[in-house]
């Protein structure tokens, strides 16, 4: 699938700001970048370094009103979904990298989860079929609403007020595939169909070898999803992370079938 | 029912320290005091004041090695159980002292459960019903496990962990049954057949203009409850209150039948 | 002083909701009711109960969009303030009604507090002089700022950000008097020279044998507030409880000088 | 200095458990590892992978009761200590792979302290010069306790009950070090003088274009230390991670001077 992407972030900065930001798609070889642009409509400079998965990260020092556009065509391909059976790998077969997506983070305690996941999940059957209950679960009991959570939720809370958004979601999928030792990690998407358009929040699992992306609130399709970052839970993949407090005067985010 | 109740609370304070105790039996008609006996060891004088349900409670100011001493028989007479139905008040029709009982306290934070407590245990009929729903849910789901909670562990720890012991089966117990507007409220409580003996943390819930005592670990019988004192949450309930810290030197409690 | 209250709040409700509400200025000899009227716009009817210290709160059964207005003129003659000394007293010598004052609760954590409170203020001299060094010490390390705090947020997290609004101000005032064993407890109040008027959040104090009034956060006289109701903590003096949820449409309220 | 560790871990596990074990001194231009040994008694196959700083992680599966034995003889060399001075850098000048200790974390919620950090170490010159007074700052308003704390404490809970063990300092270090924009991580060590001997929390924070060990408790010489892992806080750094619960038997740490 194609698609093009248009980001306009417009905030105010009322004293010199380091800013960190994630808005780039990665580029991947399932997600291939076609044409893109960035600026920044004041000209400050800033640096881009490349991570692990393609992920591109800018850095830059923002002063009083500041825009900056993003604008990218992408091409996912024939991005592969989760296949129906898959298996997962023990902790000594795992990749060294893949590691600390086993473990607890802040937003993601899934040391507390323990019992309940092996409870509920714990006879499910191989790997993917864990992932699919713990998606059927948390589709039948946590509903999609604004305004329950802020940005200090954590999986637990939201497994207790049974209600949030994506980023909520992401959370307690995260967690309760780290409780069944399934590595789980949270990724920063554009994502079609979403209503109202916004960043999204999304997971992906470490199964057969390979991680895979899956959307937990079922919002999007996972075609439609363009990564820009991963991390152990939303505090790694935050759009915009600066050093001192600023004021959103703008957002839009824009993603189209081609 | 009759018992003897016999306790000796020994700590050791290193400089003088203000403590509030809760070791009485409550005298109530439900639970007549036959004989007692209350004695500080050190002589150390109390104030012991009476509270709504009987409830009593003693004040002191305890230095150095302090041993205090209560020994009661009990009559429980033919205490009545949770009836088989039983209807659930309005608002309206609570008494007023009743109403904070509805409100989420410090380790019961019933605003939070609503979603959950409606879902599981909203059609489950009567008053009495939907008590009866939550202590066969909690049963079914919630493991008495020693070492896993602290002090400071609250329902929706226990909710998430799905593991603790007396203190945190009487949270979970309250908060959902305050999730669901029913009065509910904590109990200290010495209590027959627990192994190894010790303080008991039981509930109480308001249904049919009174309230019935409940055990929500099942552990003992609740003929065999002899209440200390109520409160919103544990933190009420305290068999000792002190304002420094203090060393427990050692703790003795025996419930027997008579 | 003499004060003019006009209150109205206008909620919508989805579906039949049991409401309990605090709007009624507490009757008592430092704040009389000179005139007052009361009013469901919707003729829904109202049970109005009667507390301790003169707090009188309605309830009902709300369902639509329901309008209720509140108007007084209070007479405070001449409120007392905090003295510049007086003392605390000891546990032992409060009267029984007070004593759950003096621990932690649900929004005021004052136990996990006791070691900062004790090096901070521990030297401060007689009772009011600890209540003065700790809102000085308050004023100057805590800014008031809206939108850094929820409903959910304690004293321990306003202690660590360092930032709130009047609720967080008094939890943290009650949790740091706690900490020092001198009782005190949340009101819930109206106030002149509020900007933007609203409802606000102060603490009393319980010295020389009775309690005082004080705004954490000195943006009202002492001689401006009315009282309304008072508890352990925010959960306590909500103005209004609800059993399910409901939208705001609109809340007025105003404080002037007669 | 040169440093003899011997390690024993004595554990039982009901069923077989996956382990991750950090017990391996990191191997680095300024830790050299002169001999070692490393065993398992049972002879349980281990897997052992290297990662960036020399951190070595081993990986197996356990049952019934095991006994991990690592010993060896370390070469500090000459470490070098925190200089007198040294700058702190731009976000836009760091590493990318130092960037995500700028983030909060687990444990260490550095964003909820930027008011206190910069009103408390803002104005305390250059990078070194704010590490030290954070540090100074720390010994001074918090006490080295043990049994305040659990392995869920966070550095915003040390922060108010202003006690703990080496763990909390170095969350609570590492905390206000990011809340001011330094990046600064945990490490797991050996340490000489410990008393009693056990495994020792300690941080590095990065200036200067490098890491440089601090021991923010101010137990152990900061020669005296043997890096093992590093991580975001305690939660990476857990000398033993497993997938069930396992019961500790026995467990010995001695380090001592060659």
């Amino acid at each position: 699938m194609r698609l093009r992407i248009e980001t306009e972030l417009n905030y105010a900065f009322a004293e010199p700001t380091q800013v960190i930001g994630l808005v780039h798609a990665a580029s991947s070889s399932d997600q291939l970048i076609v044409t893109e642009s960035f600026e920044i409509a004041s000209g400050a400079s800033a640096a881009i370094d490349v991570g692990n998965h393609g992920q591109r990260r800018f850095r830059s020092c923002f002063c009083g009103s500041e825009l900056v556009r993003y604008q990218a065509d992408i091409d996912n391909g024939e991005r592969e979904l989760l296949p129906s059976a898959g298996r997962q790998h023990l902790w000594s077969e795992l990749p060294a990298d893949v590691l600390h997506y086993l473990l607890p983070s802040r937003f993601c305690p899934s040391d507390r989860f323990q019992r309940f996941a092996q409870r509920e999940f714990g006879g499910a059957g191989d790997g993917v079929a864990r992932v699919m209950a713990i998606l059927d679960w948390i589709s039948r009991h946590v509903d999609y609403v604004h305004g329950v959570s802020t940005a200090e939720t954590t999986a637990a809370e939201t497994f207790t007020v049974r209600a949030g958004v994506c980023r909520d979601f992401t959370h307690l999928g995260i967690t309760l595939c780290r409780a069944l030792s399934i590595p789980s990690r949270a990724v920063g998407a554009y994502a079609l169909d979403l209503n109202p358009p916004d960043f999204h929040a999304v997971m992906e699992v470490f199964l057969d070898e390979r991680w895979w992306l899956v959307d937990v609130t079922r919002l999007a399709p996972v075609e439609g999803l363009v990564r820009i970052a991963h991390g152990r839970d939303a505090a790694d993949i935050a759009f915009l992370t600066t050093d001192r407090p600023s004021e959103m005067l703008g957002q839009n985010v824009s993603v189209s079938r081609l």
